[in-house]
């Protein structure tokens, strides 16, 4: 049976056109484009031509800003450590948001151990960054600001143009995390004014494990991966060709398509959006209406578990998830849906749905069928709902 | 034309069945391991089963002793930072070689920014290191012994089971960077009795860009990238699926094939060293004799330069090297002939030659045809040679 994929947010599907540029990589057996002969030669242009193709996705100045890593984990990490280290002794204070990703989280945690400081600011109820919070929290030390640029649970998109206002003002570096944002939204590096941009290939319909980071020229950066001189001499070790070949043909299909994958999704949302009150009630919409993710639903169920739900869906061939599949295997309850002020309860109860350019409408009528009778299934095993009920 | 590949360090080709296994994954679509349903129960069945060939191939005692990475280079990077974080607050002195690849190399002088120390030790002139000498050079404050397996460049293969006893002795951790050993000669980390082992899944014609990190139980590692729960929480981020799944299948041809490989790759190195003097002279053979990779020939031809042989050789599709691809676009003489006593001009003169499971007994014979000629060309052009001719 079909499976009707609704979390496009954990893994999208590979285009075909990129899957027959990986085939024929493969079959190419292309040599190291580092090496001194014809088989390098090859290999480097075709390096090359990926290059420049992510690199107009996002509109940076010239290829060499572009850094290709091995997934968008990679990108954060280096964005921020490599910074971090680089300017350890102008100062060690970062400032980030209440919402950020794990790579993000993490990362900054991982750098707390060596000493440095971090001030995460709060977000509204709707998942905003205040540009005035990030002003007041930047000090004489501060080295970097990261704030994403979409959030993977919740959609919101934050004011990335205002952030910069004020990191420009203040002289302090900006990173923002846009793994799920290049290839669903329009993303402009100069037009953003960012310093550094995380991204990855597969939420442009890329293959997973291959991803990129835009460093402004002149951004005083380590490398994480030291060794040979590839990349700029920004992250060495050899490449992963087939892979960043195939985020090359994904960048070029994406410049193509954007506008209309935009339209597909902000289609199947809004069929969602207004069929639900016909299928279940109780229930919360998370994120910002007006900056959001057109493919992203985040909606938070009472009196139900969401780990439950995704299993029920499953058994029906309906693919979901409760949040981003990097902490699917966390059992807390998600610092994004606490941090916009829903409660523990609530935060358990809550479903990510991702569309993708291969769902459709009866997609979303045979997901709202199923959940349906999955929230009536949990809802009458639910000791609490009964209670209410009763009352 | 064919081009004549000697230089498979730099690059082999991807064997014909792991194309097809990286083909049929690319066309199968796989989800994302970490997600909670159906898609993601295929992929992180695809991912164990190709966990479990590697780890067998370089016996493991068990699959989540490996830790998957983007290259050799990432995993050494791991091994010796990741070491050097997690143990700092013990110490911070770590011991290595004179002719470590770049990967080691360049990630030791960045520790040193951060206030490590690094005692490296000599190697013969066969290029070999004294286990006695690396006794010598734990201190109380040494943290971690980094010694490479075998040299990228001269083949010279170390002791390394010999300095696992001096490491257990002295309860220092063992890392050895075995990317140019891995699927060349047998490796057993149990028998070698190492702590961490690095090596790149192309060495054994798989996929560039992935690579493997033996980290053995109870090892305390940081992870370097942080975020996901991925890789047993030693490595965050979402896998290179494709490339690991080709990973899985060049390992199982690797535990069938690698003992026919070493017999014609043997095969192919005793022809050359036989027939060199009938076609060259003045030239030295780089290495150990006895203890060395049987896929490469490292010769220092005097009164050339290296370079340039390069070039006349790709002119006549012969791809060799002067050195591995990943120091190609350095400038320096080699630190490792210099280690081994080569002066300056003679390393300037040395060509590395490595075999693969395609070349043939023609290929040698043909290479050094064209080498006659070209050394011919080259020294009659050559200053020195021309005043020594008439000395």
């Amino acid at each position: 049976m079909k499976i009707v994929n609704l979390d496009h947010i954990s893994a999208n599907p590979i285009l075909p056109e990129v899957q027959e540029a990986m085939i024929e990589a493969i079959k190419t057996n292309y040599g190291n484009p580092s090496s001194q002969h014809k088989l390098g030669d090859r290999a480097a242009e075709a390096l090359d031509k990926a290059r420049n193709s992510v690199s107009r996705l996002i509109n940076c100045s010239g290829p060499q800003e572009m850094v290709f890593a091995s997934n968008g984990t990679e990108s954060v990490n280096h964005a921020l450590k490599g910074v971090a280290f680089a300017k350890g002794e102008k100062g060690k204070h970062i400032v980030t948001s209440n919402i950020e990703h794990n790579a993000v989280l993490r990362s900054l945690r991982r750098l707390k151990m060596m000493d440095y400081q971090v001030t995460s600011v709060p977000v509204d109820n709707k998942g905003r960054v205040n540009p005035d919070d990030v002003e007041k929290a930047i000090r004489d030390d501060t080295i970097l600001v990261s704030i994403m640029h979409s959030n993977n649970e919740i959609g919101t998109i934050q004011p990335i143009e205002e952030i910069a206002r004020v990191t420009k003002k203040k002289k302090v570096l900006l990173h923002s995390d846009a793994v799920d944002s290049v290839g669903v939204v329009p993303i402009d590096v100069q037009k953003l004014g960012v310093d550094l941009l995380s991204f990855s290939s597969n939420s442009f319909y890329g293959p997973t494990g291959v991803g990129g980071l835009y460093v402004r020229r002149g951004t005083r950066i380590w490398p994480l991966l030291d060794g040979g001189v590839q990349e700029n001499n920004k992250r060495a070790g050899a490449e992963n060709l087939i892979g960043i070949i195939g985020m090359g043909v994904a960048a070029e299909a994406t410049m193509r398509d954007l506008e209309s994958r935009i339209a597909h999704a902000k289609k199947l949302k809004e069929t969602l959006l207004q069929k639900l009150p016909d299928y279940i009630d109780e229930y919360y919409i998370n994120g910002d209406p007006e900056h959001s993710l057109p493919t992203l639903v985040s909606v938070s169920i009472k009196y139900i578990e969401g780990e439950s739900i995704v299993l029920l869906l499953d058994e029906e061939n309906i693919a979901v998830s409760t949040r981003s599949a990097c902490a699917a295997g966390a059992l807390q309850a998600s610092h994004v849906l606490l941090s916009i002020g829903r409660d523990f309860a609530d935060a358990q109860g809550t479903l990510v749905i991702t569309f993708g350019v291969d769902n459709t409408e009866e997609d979303v009528l045979r997901f709202l069928t199923v959940l349906k009778d999955a929230v009536k299934t949990l809802r009458d095993i639910s000791p609490l709902y009964a209670k209410l009920a009763q009352a």
